[in-house]
């Protein structure tokens, strides 16, 4: 099984879908990232990097929530981040976003 | 190339792993977070979702700043992801989390 | 005292100033204003009301982040509300804006 | 009138209340300490406050938001204010506090 079927049988395993409307996921999935930045609360990188365990978590559960949301979506995920990347590459071209630090993506 | 090639190779053409420190990755994470989460604002899912451009977008905005923060700490998306899951399981066990609402992960 | 005597008072009995740079607070903010937001996760907000207790804690939470940075910035609370009420009275006049969802403030 | 009056006035003059459930507030109060959050992306805190005038906005923008929760909850912001610091107090003792940066209120 790859990644977005695991999630699904842990979700319908239990039922869950009821719950799971896209409002909420959103909700949910803004909830997971804030735990994952608090890892970083009054630290610099390198000081958080120190507890890699936490972060493998808090970004997986992000992850989890991002893709049980785009299934609810019916989005697929390897698609839309392609189609994205075009469009940042039209935003960013290399040539006039070589080395800036403006809004980097 | 799979969609992690795809991202680095995105953010190596500008040069931009030089500003991509963890702790605003995972800042960042939190912004497009909130950007997807402003779809619902106001709204029901079912209203939200009579955008699904925006949606794609911002759920793919969310993705590539998950797997960047992933690449730099050296995390695998999948593992990870099967990791935490494991985790989930034997904290919500299927028979006693059956349409439990509390946290429903 | 007023509240943000009461507020300073507290960290700086603890010398807590030292650790309070502007960039951290927002931080702060931003996971106690999601903090809060949890308590409305997968409920309504009737359901969420149930609970004013914690929805009173994690208010304050905010409101004290909200203030600690105002004043770390030499801001002054009633003049930046009064005026942003300035600003938001004229993107969003009486006559046009009566009755419209489109993102009221 | 004070910041609360001139809050709950603007948005009456709008009819607003209709659309301010207390869950959407709540989340609208996140997706504005994110705006805040945004202006520290990719910088120091030294280099966000070249800009105080978009700090003030986003700052005004997260307190006119906590003020109309407060009073759809019928709470009183100086008094949670206070009665939170009070358990603040209790959980990090001066003593045991003082230079602490563990978890600084």
């Amino acid at each position: 099984m790859n990644s977005m079927e695991k999630i699904n049988q842990f979700r319908d395993e239990r039922n869950w879908r009821q719950f799971h409307n896209e409002k909420d996921l959103a909700l949910s999935l803004t909830l997971e990232a804030s735990e994952l930045l608090e890892l970083f609360q009054w630290k610099t990188s390198e000081e958080a990097k120190e507890k890699p365990e936490r972060l493998k978590e808090e970004l997986a559960d992000v992850l989890i929530y991002a893709y049980m949301l785009a299934d609810n979506l019916n989005f697929d995920i390897d698609q839309i981040i392609a189609e994205k990347l075009v469009k940042n590459a039209q935003k960013y071209p290399i040539e006039t976003s070589h080395d800036s630090r403006e809004k980097p993506k």
